[in-house]
This record gives structure tokens, sequence and C-alpha cells, in this order.
């Protein structure tokens, strides 16, 4: 695959899109009265050349699994990468003019309520990482020709994500991944700290392991051949460091401060008037290229995962759920050759090494890197191509809540395993204790969470999230317990289940995980005292079986107490509030950990921090006051 | 400063010392059960050399503000750094036995609570961060001679949050910073994705702007002189990359996988007994060097911070209270000059330019990298040489949740300020709106959350954060928004205000930033129905004032409806309930955003995602049919 230096005519339309591009973006932002159109500026030429000369498209089809993909990093220049695909003929010019309108998918940035985004950019520094995960996955499962582009603002080359996902493309030698560095050296309040030293960005991206070639970025040539020497450079990424100006050719605008995320307002008559003057062909119009029929990506079925064999565990049996986990994962691997694994190096701990062992090809080892961990995930499992399950500790999880965020906005179905949650980890200390982990994932839109107190349920939260649309979270115990269901026990998200039941009930406990069985403990004392309590494990956090709480509740004199290791807020007892609010009549007593815990053993904590059976014993026989 | 050659008994002494050390580490995780002695064993001479030849502390007073710092990044080898203290004379050796017991502050991974403990780490990866806070403090506020010295692991080299902060350091030119990677080859579940690659270490150091230098992490005198090497090493901080192998010493241990995170078990006495072997002198003490008289850190006042002025609006006025945040900061910054902000490159729309523009040196800008924005932030608000006030948009300190939560065992007195918090934001779309953010801050331990609604409430909520002890939280909204208060209202934590109030009441409305103009505007709705509503302004969401809205409630009839333009978990309205958990006879209506919102105009939005005032009104006549 030798370089043929593109022809002048070529060369000419790529210039001329480049200035269409420019002024769609301009008119956009104008019609919207707000955006980015000096971030659009700098990259029209690589958007040109992109789009018209390198990307592989299937315009009936833009999610074709064998297409190249394009992430824009720098999502706030969304409208350039509108104009793009509308001058691709996706559908109309006129519809640009709808940017930023209520009833219009052309939003601000980029989310993928457009058929042709995989995934939603706007919270910078996340796109290299996504498209490390598409390229990971074409390389490696779908063994297919399609490569995947990502264009990076250097603002977000800030981003310590950024360096974790180049780290990890060089890392795995992701040479079907080309990342292009718009290097326009003004951030959104002041240059960048590395405004144009185009060494410094060359010297690290080596150093990180990629192929690394400086261009001038306004150049078609200059891209032309550095996009040719990325597609046959061999077992390395390519990074495309291109020297641009913010508001490129916007006279009195390019290259100076304080016109960021601004549109032309009154000036931009006289600059659309000035790039149409620098079109020589004005009824240009390209093509991008069709999808090759040769190296397309296989056919894949991700619907219905299932386990292998049924759950099989004798009633009584203490095991880990985190151990449970690693059992189910298994098993719907081997039912499902797209089930995959990833993990930030604790797979020894969270139990995915479980999938490892059954084949290592599918286990991705991210290392110490949860932002990547998440973005990797995320791209795995853009346009179903993998049913993608990430673990590592809970409370880990906090390091990618934006990118988990994102996850949601980009309508992710990743699956996420956080183990050694709360203050029942013990000795290890507060800094590896998931508290707050079940706040954050109650907040992401259209979540699933599941809390599974057993290892027969552990097994079924884990075969329900692999076929569950959106963010699903599995939080798992570092602690044994005794396994309270039966093998065939049907678990349904949503439905809790009754575990312990007498007519007499006066209070109705609700636990999960190692809490259930504290719930359990103080039900057995409270009967010595003629005192009866019904127990339920809600199984699924979110959503929670408000109607059965609500129905139960009631048959207890509306007494009710929530137990859980995790901090009072967002967890399951104001989930559980949050069920009750509409219902008059009802008194509940939380109890949760109520400030940073200590080092100690698992059982000392619990009690110490108010959630063991003792605690419970106590709010019981506080609110039956009530 | 020429380097003189450590002498030959110096050297052996150091040497003896950093056995000691590994058997102190081996007998500690023996005593406990549980803990990482062959990740302690890899940095025995790197501690030697610090504690007993670097460093200049302070053992009566270990958090002296002249002293140098030190960092213990990879936390989890906490008990070496435990002995080095103990060896150093702060408390007995035999102490070292208490490591992880519940009564005993030598905790898994280092905090605070220990007085020679700056931050809690534990959490991988923010060492770097907190230690550039220290170094920017010390040359540029201190302008003292304290050094700051950070030991990193290999396996938390992945993350990018040290890449931030390495990119940060050299930035800023921080040459009393010295960061020692003790790259030791192997990972928790396997080897580092760079093993002993020191070479590509140095390459990625320089490349980030480090002084990098190459060591035998083994050798006393390679290191001596390395050291020696980052003292003299002007405007750059310095790298020492130090090869080692994890167990070093310990035989059939050393440099083997699957030794992570045990102790040694019936291995120990063997392994002791080796060591022991080792040392030549067994009665070596050694003192560390104490802190010099010369190049102390100025004495500083960060009590009773006040606005410089009361706050001076007219009713009536529109103003938002991101702006507000700026006028009162740049306010504060008059009155105590060891206020300081720092911001990710948002600080014209955060406005936390206006104390850059009245002082641009306490101005850290931290440029797109939240992660290292918000660990700085902690290092410089450390042994309370600053007041630290962080902002950015409300959603973006997701990205930085794992290091707030750090912040939160590390007993921090950061201030964070989040602007453009939910859809009222408008055009931009969801990945630039808040809808977690008090989900995510109310989780945090101590923490005081505060959501002013005007531009005098929000001048008090700064002046109040500043003289706060742990994390604060302000939420700034971006449109403007009506002054309600005059400029006399007095504001305390934890107090809301009754805006509204008619004795015919019959529904209690809580809102707060644009939603309680929204509760306002219905009720004036409401009223031409002949419906009086009581509308409180909480001030505080955390802590929230229960009395107030219990008292008022009760007073409207039990009846609450709860608007908020956040996401329904976490936020304002389960806050509401947990207040009202132990109350029955209540009902709530909680209005939220439902599901992730677009771009549109604030208006629409709000109308849109149901917490408009036409939406309050419905959901009063809704709950008045209770």
């Amino acid at each position: 695959m030798s370089y043929h230096k593109p022809e002048a005519k070529t060369v000419q339309d790529l210039k001329d899109l480049a200035q269409k591009l420019r002024i769609h973006s301009i008119n956009a932002t104008q019609a919207s009265k707000s955006g980015h159109p000096t971030s659009c500026a700098s990259i029209a030429e690589i958007m040109s050349v992109l789009f018209f000369q390198q990307l592989r498209l299937n315009l009936k089809h833009p999610r074709d699994p064998s297409s190249d993909r394009f992430i824009l990093s720098k999502g706030h220049a969304a409208p350039i990468l509108y104009a793009a695909w509308a001058e691709a003929g996706l559908f109309p010019i006129e519809d640009l003019n709808n940017l930023r309108k209520i009833d219009s998918d052309l939003e601000g940035h980029p989310t993928p309520r457009l058929n042709f985004i995989d995934v939603g950019t706007g919270s910078l520094g996340q796109g290299v990482a996504v498209g490390a995960g598409m390229a990971y996955v074409g390389k490696n499962f779908d063994k297919a020709d399609y490569r995947t582009y990502v264009v990076v603002g250097d603002g977000e080359s800030a981003e310590g994500s950024i360096w974790e996902s180049l780290h990890f493309a060089g890392h795995y030698k992701l040479d079907n991944l080309c990342v292009i560095f718009d290097v326009n050296r003004l951030g959104q309040s002041e240059a960048t700290s590395l405004q144009h030293k185009l060494d410094v960005y060359r010297d690290r991206l080596e150093a990180f392991g990629f192929n690394a070639v400086v261009v001038d970025g306004h150049d078609i040539e200059e891209l032309s051949k550095a996009f040719h020497c990325a597609a046959i450079t061999k077992s390395k990424p390519t990074a495309i460091i291109a020297k641009t100006f913010k508001g490129k050719d916007f006279p009195n605008i390019e290259d100076l401060d304080n016109w960021h995320g601004k549109p032309l307002g009154d000036k931009a008559a006289e600059v659309v008037k000035h790039l149409q003057g620098l079109i020589v062909n004005k009824n240009v119009k390209l093509a991008p290229k069709p999808v090759p029929k040769t190296g397309a990506a296989p056919e894949v079925d991700i619907s219905n995962v299932k386990l292998s064999s049924p759950p099989s565990y004798k009633l009584g049996d203490s095991i880990a759920t985190r151990l449970a986990y690693g059992t189910a994962l298994a098993k719907i691997g081997q039912n499902n050759q797209r089930v995959v694994a990833l993990d930030g190096d604790t797979k020894n701990s969270t139990f995915s090494d479980k999938l490892k062992n059954l084949d290592p090809e599918r286990y991705i080892e991210c290392f110490i890197a949860e932002q990547n961990l998440v973005g990797v995930a995320v791209g795995a499992a853009c346009r179903r191509r993998t049913v993608a399950f990430v673990s590592t500790f809970a409370t880990f999880f906090t390091r990618a809540f934006d990118q988990i965020r994102m996850g949601a906005i980009s309508q992710t179905n990743v699956n996420f395993v956080g183990s050694h949650c709360g203050c029942s980890i013990g000795e290890d200390g507060p800094s590896q204790m998931g508290l707050e982990d079940i706040a954050m994932f109650r907040t992401i839109p259209g979540s699933t969470i599941f809390y599974p107190s057993d290892a027969v349920s552990t097994e079924r939260a884990v075969e329900l999230a692999a076929n569950t649309k959106g963010v699903c979270f599995i939080r798992t115990s570092r602690p044994n317990t005794c396994v309270i269901y039966d093998n065939e026990e049907p678990f349904t998200i949503g439905r809790g289940k009754v575990v312990r039941q007498k007519s007499s009930d006066e209070v109705l406990l609700i636990g999960a995980g190692i809490t259930l069985y504290e719930c359990l403990a103080a039900a057995d004392q409270l009967e010595k005292n003629c005192i009866t309590a019904r127990v339920i494990d809600p199984f699924t956090v979110k959503p929670l079986d408000a109607e059965l709480i609500i129905e139960h509740g009631k048959q207890c004199g509306g007494r009710v107490v929530v137990v859980e290791d995790h901090y009072q807020q967002g967890g399951l007892g104001e989930a559980v509030l949050s069920a009750l609010a509409g219902e008059r009549n009802f008194v509940v007593k939380h109890l949760f950990v109520p400030t940073v815990p200590r080092s100690g053993p698992p059982s000392v904590l619990i009690d110490m921090f108010g959630i063991s059976a003792r605690h419970v014993v106590n709010a019981v026989n506080e609110i039956l006051k009530d």
C-alpha cells in the first residue's frame, strides 16, 4: 500500500469542503445563538480529509459494524461534525440550522440520539478510551478491517484519562487506532499550557508507544500523507499532532483569546463572505468512501445470554457474593462468546479472573487506571459487539464517575461489578471501602442496581445484567454469606423477596448483603422477647420493589427499619424513603455508616458503626414506641 | 552545594536500618494477619535514606509548617512508613504490633488520625497531586525551604491522575518536589504493563518536564546521590526512578507473583532470620535531620475570614449566583491573603477569575485536569497553609469523586464551588449539566452543602465556607436569579428561610436555586385559586434544617412538595425525606429531572423535565387530595 499523492483537483476539493464546513459551523451557531464556531474552524481540514478521503462509511446504516469509527472527543465542535455528515449526504444541509433546538437531536454536544453517533462526548478527555475499546474489539474480537479515529482537543489532552488510554493503546499495539490532536493553542479561558509546543506532544506520545506524526493541520496534503502513514504502521497506534489555529481563516478572530464558545454575532456575515471568497468550486460535492466488502466484522448475537448451568449451592453454604460473581461470569462466558471481562488489576479480588481462566482472550487487563477501564468497556460494548463486565473495588468506580455518567448519555449497556463494599471489608480501612457506590450508581439515569445477598441471587443478577439495557451495577461483598435461596429460586429485576414472615410481625426490616443477615439475626433475638419482625431482601435497589415494601410495611404497622453498609445519603435507605414518600403513616429508622470508618475486624466495625444486629434490635425497640 | 559521598559507616547504617524496617514490616503484618509486607520491602532503602538522611523533620511537632513533607502515595506500604517514624523516635517500636487493630490509629492505609500524616492515601494515584499542591504553596506562597517527597508505586503510575500532576509540576517548575517511583515490577494480580522498562519511565518523565534519574532503588549510595541531584536541580521537579524488587531480600518470595497483600505466614520467621543475618550493626540508631532555622514558613492566620464588605445588591436585582460567587471570592481574598482559587480552565464561567483579577498570584490555573485540580487543592490546604476554593462546572467534579472522597478521609477543609448546575444551563446539553452533584457531595462524611438561591445568600455561603471545617460545596447556577434577601440578612449553616408564609397555608414547597423561584411563581398561581402555599429556601442541603421543615410541614397538613434541578437520587428531595423519616403523617411529592435532558432553552427544559411552576401547581393539586 504505497502512498499516492492526491491529485491537485482532489486537494482543492477537500480545501473547498473544509471551508464549506467552516461556513456551516458559523451559520448553525448563528442560528442557535450559542456554540463553538472557532473550535470547529481549527479542525475543518482534518474533518474534510477524514470524511471525504479516509473514513469508510455506510450512509444507509451509519452504525454498520464494519464501517470505520469516528469519535469527536472534543464534543463542543459538534457543529462541524454534523456539517460533515450533512455534506456526506446523511441529512439535508438545512437541518444544521436546527442546532441546539429543543426538537432537534443536533444537540450542543453529540449524543447517540443521532444514528451516526456511538457515544456522547462533551465531558472532555473521554474519547480516546472509547476509541481504544472499539479498536481493541476490532483487532482482537472482530478481527475486522475497520479503523477507529478519535479527534482530541489540545485543551483536553491535559486530562489524565487521555494518558491512561494512550498507554493502553500503546501497550496493546492498537495499530487500527488513530488519534488526531487538534493543537489549536487556545483553551476556554486562556492559552493551553503547552500552546504550540508540538515537539513536547511528539516526545510524550512517542514515549507512550505511539507512532507520532507532526503536521500542519490545515494542510490537506500533509494530513492525507499522515493518515496513510497511520494506516500502514503496524503494531503501534498513530497520533497525528496537528498544528492548527482556533478560528482559522476567521479574520480578526483567528488565534485570538476570548473567542471560545461564542457565535460570531455581527462579525458572522463578513467572515462567511471571506470564507466564500476562499472557495474555488462553490458546487464542490464529495462522497465518503464506502465500506469494503472484505474485512467485514462478523455477525454476533448478544441477546438472551444465559448461565451455562444453574446455580449449584447448598442452603447454608457460606460463599462470598464476589466469588459467586466470578463463577457466574465464567458461566455466561461459556454460553456466549461475546461476554468479555475488564478489570483494573484487582481480578484476583473481584474474581473476574474466572473468565480469564476460562478464556484468556476475553479478559482485558486494564491495569490501575479506572477511567480508561470504564471508557474501554463503553467502547467495547458499542454497536452491540460485546457484553462487557467491568469490575474493581466498588469504591474505585468513584474514580470513573464522570465516565459512568457519560455512559448513560451514551446509552451504554456496560455492566459494572463493585466488590469490597462497606466497612465489612475490615482491616484495609476506609480508603478501600465502598460506602457511596449505591448513591453514585443510583444517580445514573436508567441504571439497574443489584445488591445480591447470597450466591444464588448473585448468579441470577449476573445473568439478568447481561441482558438488561442501560448501566447495570452489581454490588458484591468481601465476607462469606450464607446461601439462603434454593438453586431454582427465580429472580426478577424490581422484585424483592420476603425472607422471614409471621402474621404477628410488628416491624419490617430491610437489609442487603451483610446487613440482611444482621436483620435476620436481629429478628431471631427479638423473637426471644416475643417481638416478631418481617425481613425483606430487595435484590435490586433500583428499581426498588416499592409495592412489596408498602404492602408489607403496612402489615407491620408502618414501621420500617432499613440497615445498610453504606453512608446515609443516596443508598438503600433513601431509596426506601423515596418509595414511601407518597405514603402517610410510615415511620422509618435508617441505620447506616455514619462517618469515615477505620481499620479493624469486620464484625467489630459493623458493630462500631451501628449496623449490627444489636443496633437493629435497638432500632426496633425504639420504633415500636411510635 | 556540592555532593559529598556518604561515609562507609553511614552507608552501612542506612543499609542496616533498611533491613530493620523490613523486619518491622514483616512483624507488624504478622501481628495483624493482613497487610503488604512485600510492597514495603521494595522501598526499604528508599525509606531509610529519606528518613535518616534527607527529610528535615520535627519529632515534637510532626506537622511543623517548616518541615519537609512526605507522602506515601502507595498507601498500602503503610507498615514501613510507621516503622520509619517509630525508628525515628516518634513512638515506641512495640506500637507497630498494633497495626490494623481497632483501637490503633496505625491503620491499614495511612490517615491523618496520625499526627505525622497529612493526607489519607490508599486509593492509588493521588499522592503526586497532593505533593504538587504542597510544593506549589512552598515555592509560591510560603517561599520557604521545605521540600516535598512523594513515593509512588509503579502499579499506580498507570493512573492518569499521576500524569496530570506530573504535567502540573513540570509546568510550574516545582523544583522543590521530588517524586520517587518504586518500580518493583509487580502489581496486585500480575506484572505491571511496563515491568522493569526503566527507560520508558525516564522518557515519559523527561517529556513531562522532569529531571529524571534512574537508580538501583536498593543502593544507598545511588539513592543518596539522586536525592542530592534533586535538591540542586533548579526550575524542574525531579523524578527518581528506582529499580526495585517486590519482597526484596525475602528468600523465595522476592520478585515472585502471588505475594501481593499477604503477610508471610509460616515463612515469616525464616525471612526475619535471614534479614537479621544481613544486618551488620544490630543496635544501629539514626536520627532524622532537624528542621533548619532558616528558610522557615511564615506564620499564617486563616481563621475568621470575612467578606471585605457586606453584600450590596438591590432587592429585585437579577444576578447569577455564580457571579456572586466570584464577587464574594474576591472580597474574602481582600480580607485574607491566604485565600486562593484553583480552577480547571473554566474561570470565566465560574467567575473564579475575579480572584485572579484581584491578585494573579493567588490564582492557580490547573487547566482541564480535574483530578489534579482537586488533589492540588487538598495539598495546598494541608497544615492550614491556605483557604482553598476550587471551582469548575458542578458536573465535572464527578471526574474527581475519588479525590473528594479521599479528601474526607484526609480531613481536608477544601471548598468546592460547582457552577452550571441542572438543566437550567440550557443549550449546551446534558454533558455539561450538574444533575448528580448534590448526591455526590452529600455522601462525603462531614460535608457542608450550600445551595444559595440569590446573590446575597451566595456571598454569605462563601464567607461561611471559608471558615467551616470539612469539605464544603457551594452549588451555583448559570441563569440570573432575583435578589430576595436584604444585604443585612444573616445566614447560618443548617438554618433555612421561610420566604413565603400565610396562616392558611395548606402545603409546604421547598426549592433551591432556580426551583425556589418556580415555587414562588407556583405559589402566586395557586393563590389565584385560593390555595396558599408556604415556601422554604433551605440554604444548606447538608445539614438540612429538619426542624424548620418539620415544624412548617406540620402547619401545612404534612404536605410537602420538593422541587429540584437534579436527578431524583441523593439530592434535596431525598435529604428532605431523610429529615422526615421519623415523622408519621407526612406525604411528600418530589419533582426532579427524571431522565437525561437535552439541548434547548432553559425555560423550555425546566418545563419539559417537570420542574417548572406549572408542574409544582399540578403537584400541589395532587397532594391536596391526600
